[in-house]
């Protein structure tokens, strides 16, 4: 007998259909022979409703009371699973976050999971019961208050929950049939990855592709808990995130997928005085207002002028702030314009066998240069490559970059090098 | 400096600008120089919607889910709240009831306080906050579980948390301005009653007045509480529920009012065995159905045929049950006939001052016997005489009862009869 954490996203629940529905498979589960601990998301639009109450109430923050509003949601939710669960005759708990021994530290609305002291989950498993976990919140011990946990938290509350019961999966019910090798949306010839690692799901992750958050992923790799992403309606295998083991880049492609994010903007600095100290009284001011950055390309020293251009990427949402930061500091940084554009896409190309295998980024240049897409920055990490380019160019990019990689499902197989050393 | 507790009900708290309206009567309490602490209804009809989710789930009862599915209504409230008052610039925190201290035991769905173990309220009144709690649950120790309290849950929270507070006030806001001697609805003259003892209040929430439940007068009396039952709309004085003390009749009018209830049925059986222990067969096998019963009248015995007719009041809901457990008992008790008749209604006339004044009674009949009331079944206690009429009759009954009580607002001033002993 095996122990299955499962967890169901706000659109597997979204009415009482959809919770009956996923009653069904959480009972298939167990008469399947398994024990089976469920995480579930608020129903629907709950969250986003509660949120515009609170928006109708009060322009102003109120982190703490926001927090234990918006964990109603999954409260509901859970309670009316476990009545479905039971209906079908096997016994069902519900448990919120607190009862459950999620226990959190950290800011609200974005508090981490510190501890989970699953006792009365055990019990319920022990007394063959489901036990039905409300996601995305959990217990601060020291103020005493209800915490969430932010984007993606029931994600990472399941994930939690698999790695304090030792459980052998965890799978992530969505609306989609798995990870995929590109947006379907914008590469209908996308395929679904069956298996792929913890470090590739980061980087995809971490680059845009969003079926999981990165934080999830991070938690999973920590504790070694398999990943199964999967549809709630297909009921088809989904794709398995998993730890690397040995001989896999001699099995696997070398290329996981390709992901893009348009959620980003881009702030060039002009006329920075090209001196040492310069890029870091810059980033001070952006990291005083908290912003959090992505890329940063500064151009070659310009030796007659004495002065250079900084750019980097951020989040669209954080231009104002990172702008009015840094204009406070104008004097003291030295420089002579500040531009903002946020007509930019970004595309990862991502690939664990990426470390052993030289010609990947030529391939991939190469793709774009084909499909005329000028290139505007450049990062690069272990198992990544990522570029910036124009917004309107981002969609042909990620298109030629997946067919240069033999990723299209009409095509005969990936691309495939050959094993590290070969 | 004093400390107020305060109770918003539904309807009070109904959407975002009601919320607004009670967070600056809260900071208006505040500002007046007294400490306040909250509790507050869930919104409107919220707890009716989520019920209605539950039916959607499920036909059969799951009562700890269904407790923790309802609590989500209250919590909602009370963040919202606490955001309003902020934004008001008073210091406010929310508590759910777990958080409050409100210790609960009993059945899910119908749970007691048991003890308030006020220590955060405390603080936060200390800091000089508002605080503000969610009515209508506890936490039950044994279970660990989150219980709610059943109807009137919210206004038992607020006497409860007065109690353990040793505040000086519960007030009790609603959607009506006090308590009146009769339904409004019913009898357009009736009034205001400014005060009223916990007695008389009791009676008249057990005899169908709907301002308090029974269970939070009572709880009120016990630990002497003072409540004072007004409009969250107009902000009038409204009606103040006190202990009696001495010289009260000197100085109040004799009747506090006229209450009706038109959810009662009746239930007659015919035939039964004029024996000691037949009264005891019938009404045992009522109570193996947990079945709430109020009047009980026998006819006179006839000698003569040796049999005799026992009828009954309860709740119409509780009909069917307890008549399939008189007729499952039938051949044990011996009786003829069971006959249900829910075209009933019943009045109660309440008044401290009855103990000591005779021609009460006598008045009460007259007023029926001129308006052509037909009288059914009499109950009497030492402050209340009830009696059951049809249930197309009740109207009259109510409006001719209140006036010859001389309580109609058109009229000069109500009866007062002597005081005690005169």
């Amino acid at each position: 007998m095996s122990l299955v954490v499962q967890k169901y996203g706000g659109s597997s629940v979204a009415d009482a259909d959809a919770i009956k529905r996923v009653a069904r498979r959480i009972v298939e589960t167990k008469q399947a022979g398994h024990d089976v601990v469920v995480t579930v998301s608020a129903m629907g639009d709950t969250t986003d409703e509660l949120i515009a109450l609170a928006a109708a109430i009060s322009a102003d923050e109120h982190p703490r009371e926001m927090d234990i509003l918006l964990t109603a949601g999954e409260r509901i939710s859970m309670s009316l699973l476990a009545m479905a669960v039971r209906d079908l005759g096997q016994g069902a708990q519900s448990f919120t976050g607190p009862q459950a021994g999620v226990i959190t530290a950290g800011a609200y609305g974005r508090a981490r999971i510190i501890e989970v002291s699953p006792g009365r989950l055990r019990d319920a498993i022990d007394a063959g019961d489901i036990a039905i976990v409300a996601g995305f919140q959990g217990y601060n011990q020291e103020s005493q208050d209800i915490q969430t946990l932010g984007r993606g938290g029931s994600d990472t509350t399941a994930v939690a929950l698999a790695a304090a019961l030792n459980a052998d999966v965890c799978e992530i019910y969505t609306d989609v049939d798995g990870v995929f090798t590109a947006d379907p949306r914008v590469v209908p010839s996308a395929r679904k990855i069956d298996r792929i690692t913890f470090e590739e799901m980061l980087d995809m992750a971490a680059s845009g592709a969003k079926v999981l958050m990165p934080r999830c992923v991070e938690y999973a790799r920590r504790f070694n808990v398999p990943i199964h992403v999967r549809s709630s309606f297909s009921g088809l295998e989904g794709t398995w995130v998993v730890g690397e083991t040995e001989g896999d880049t001699m099995e696997n492609a070398i290329i996981a997928g390709v992901a893009h994010d348009r959620s980003e903007a881009k702030i060039t600095v002009i006329g920075v005085p090209d001196v040492p100290g310069s890029a870091a009284r810059l980033f001070e001011a952006v990291a005083r207002a908290e912003v959090n950055i992505d890329m940063i390309v500064q151009n070659v020293s310009a030796v007659v002028t004495g002065v250079t251009d900084i750019s980097f990427t951020l989040p669209t949402a954080s231009v104002s702030d990172a702008k009015k930061a840094i204009e406070a500091d104008k004097a003291l940084i030295g420089y002579a314009e500040l531009v903002t554009d946020d007509a930019i896409g970004k595309i990862s190309l991502i690939g664990a066998g990426m470390r052993s295998n030289s010609g990947v980024s030529a391939r991939f240049f190469a793709a774009l240069r084909d499909a005329s897409v000028n290139i505007e920055m450049i990062s690069t990490s272990e198992i990544r490559i990522s570029v910036v380019t124009r917004a309107d160019m981002l969609d042909t990019a990620v298109r030629a970059v997946h067919t240069a990689f033999g990723l299209d499902s009409t095509q005969a197989e990936a691309v495939v090098y050959g094993g590290a050393g070969l």
